[in-house]
């Protein structure tokens, strides 16, 4: 999510400004909804497919481009047995009760196979919502930081869900909000503060990347503590799935590093993470994190899933569907220009401009039989709306042929 | 969850200090932990049983009074085959996709079918946590009272995963916090402004509950917002289940009221939603949200368990588990003291004071093969440590009395 306003911010700046939101996006929500790109309500068929019904006795068949199950793995057989056989077993969906009370055996033991997949200390949440908003007030608290209270850089097109908690986190820190990828103005902050505590995404989700080495760089020079939300980039990178951020980081997570990541999306399952460095880190989070003491665990659904999905990433399959992923966004590059071309990340934008453009563009895609985002502000800065699309190892050739060939006849129209 | 500090707030005084929460606390939780009292790993057995691994070879069986089913469901054979039978159906247990793109067509009916049960309407989220911190920037942000920001009043025993988002609507409106039930103090601020919402629970976890009457009394005369966190009153109270308060309202919620419930707990499924009264409200949570812009939707398994629990609150089996929780309740207050004896409400708590003392109780009960809470700061205030035990109807005669034994004996010793 980008801000309407860009710029370093203070505490006393307000983050939100929710009226102003609604007012300027209301309009052009309305006009998506009326195209029939929002809130589609589908049924599942072969592949990637899906069938929207349109009356009692038809439906269209579409195929998804929205998903970010960017390694197919959502209609995987083995996760969808994993999800049923731990029902079975266990006879039950849920236990109502915080994680510090009682716990399904399974999720400890989902826990350890992820520690031990991800070499680090792995703690689940049931969204990656959850996930940050319990981690960046113990960042804030300092707890974590030898008991020195950081400044709290955000980059500015962190995603909504980080960005939601920064007036939370304004209460025990400073908070500062920096330009995208801007490293010299978190350089600077570093070089004028005894701890500073970076937030940003690992893959975003609408396009690019955090310059993991350079934020490394910073990190060995001047103690810089790193919270990056990988949701996007989990599974994609790394002989193990282990994620864009992570696979960069061979030498382990230290002190300063904790990765927030999905158990969804590339993982395939349901649920969110965090990756965290030492014990003392997991202590602490087992204890106060806000979500573990004040809300509820992943179901035995979701915890079965990941089970069957963590024994995936030890497998050649793994690599296979990385590689198919690969070769899908090559593909896709050849085919419709973005500013993506040519890197390793899934997400592909193809900026129109005007909302309501954006809008006809996807409702064209959506007439050949492709659903793709049509996105615009608060989603992507005001004036810059357009398609958003997530090819992935799942699809066929013709598939991403076809959706490209849509797109290009959209934007020409 | 409990302040440090109560009396009346405002926006320029910081609502968090996780450093001296984990401080104070920290010590109780090493404590408890140290007792094999806290973030336990068992497995399943029959009704509330469960079996604590000790080691290779042994497992010590314990009757848990620590989940919320408080009717008992969350092993009920139909709602463990609809969560089956759902996944089996999609071939898949997650979509990862913001609820304003893609959903599954049983999502759709799931929430038609609950809207219906509770004549309201229904939005389902991943957890009430994700529902409580959608709604409240979106009611600080006035668009849900005519355009007016309201004075947002917290009840300052509502729960942690709204106490949490005081700073995020302060950027928006004024904050206030009150003693606990403090209709008087409500008042006055309703005299004093024009346009006024009050936050709390329904029925609170530590025990009590909202007075719901004074409460719709008030929003009459001063048009009061109210938006009542029911998470622990869902299922228990009403002819379909409504809950605590919804049963409250024959009359309907109106514009000016908004009922979170969870779909654990009493509901024996997974998750979380929001009781809507007007379909402005509607398009306004399903378009602004955050949880439904920017995180996942339930899984298919939690669809198919909440959609068979629904069936279940239609028919007289909810009735006849609803009796039989007042039934075991009563039993408990006729064989241990406690405050809130002779409510209908489920949750007891049993003071000891000292939080080491309290630990010690617990330990005792669960060493009489008895699982209860040991509550302290910051569950509940500094100096008020105790136990904290929930009955259901899914527990047997012996197993109430055998608890209530176990407690009076700890207390004493």
């Amino acid at each position: 999510m980008q801000e309407a306003d860009s710029g370093v911010s203070s505490p006393t700046i307000s983050h939100r400004n929710t009226a102003s939101l609604i007012r300027h996006a209301g309009p052009h929500f309305a006009a998506a909804h009326l195209d029939g790109l929002m809130a589609l309500y589908v049924n599942p068929s072969h592949g990637r497919a899906v069938t929207l019904p349109i009356s009692e006795s038809r439906s269209q068949p579409l195929v998804d481009f929205v998903r970010c199950s960017y390694l197919g793995l959502d209609n995987h057989p083995s996760i969808v047995e994993g999800a049923i056989e731990a029902v079975r077993r266990y006879g039950t969906l849920h236990w109502s009760c915080a994680r510090t009370r009682l716990n399904f055996a399974a999720l400890g033991d989902l826990e350890d196979a992820l520690s031990d997949l991800f070499a680090a200390r792995v703690i689940t949440y049931t969204t990656v919502l959850a996930a940050n908003m319990s981690a960046l007030p113990l960042i804030a608290s300092g707890v974590l930081t030898g008991g020195k209270k950081p400044v709290m850089v955000f980059d500015r097109y962190a995603h909504a869900t980080l960005a939601f908690n920064k007036p939370v986190v304004a209460e025990e820190c400073e908070v500062r909000t920096i330009g995208h990828n801007d490293v010299h103005a978190l350089e600077d902050i570093c070089r004028q503060n005894e701890t500073v505590a970076y937030v940003c995404d690992g893959v975003y989700s609408m396009g690019g990347c955090a310059p993991i080495q350079e934020l490394r760089d910073l990190q060995e020079r001047y103690g810089l503590f790193l919270y990056i939300d990988d949701a996007h980039g989990i599974s994609l990178f790394g002989e193990r799935g282990e994620g864009f951020a992570r696979s960069q980081m061979p030498e382990g997570l230290g002190e300063r590093t904790i990765i927030a990541a999905s158990l969804g999306k590339g993982f395939g399952a349901s649920g969110g993470m965090l990756m965290l460095g030492t014990s003392f880190q997991e202590e602490i989070f087992r204890r106060f994190a806000l979500a573990h003491a004040f809300s509820a665990s992943i179901n035995v659904a979701a915890i079965g899933a990941a089970l069957a999905s963590q024994a995936i990433h030890r497998m050649p399959e793994l690599g296979v569907r990385q590689k198919a992923l690969a070769e899908y966004i090559s593909l896709f590059d050849e085919l419709v220009p973005t500013a993506q071309a040519g890197s390793r990340l899934p997400i592909r934008t193809i900026v129109v401009g005007d909302e309501l453009a954006a809008i006809g563009a996807a409702r064209v895609v959506l007439d050949a039989g492709y659903y793709t985002s049509a996105i615009f502000f608060p989603t992507v800065a005001k004036g810059r709306a357009g398609l958003r699309i997530c090819p992935t190892a799942g699809h066929t050739t013709a598939e991403v042929r076809g959706v490209s060939a849509a797109i290009n006849r959209a934007l020409k129209g």
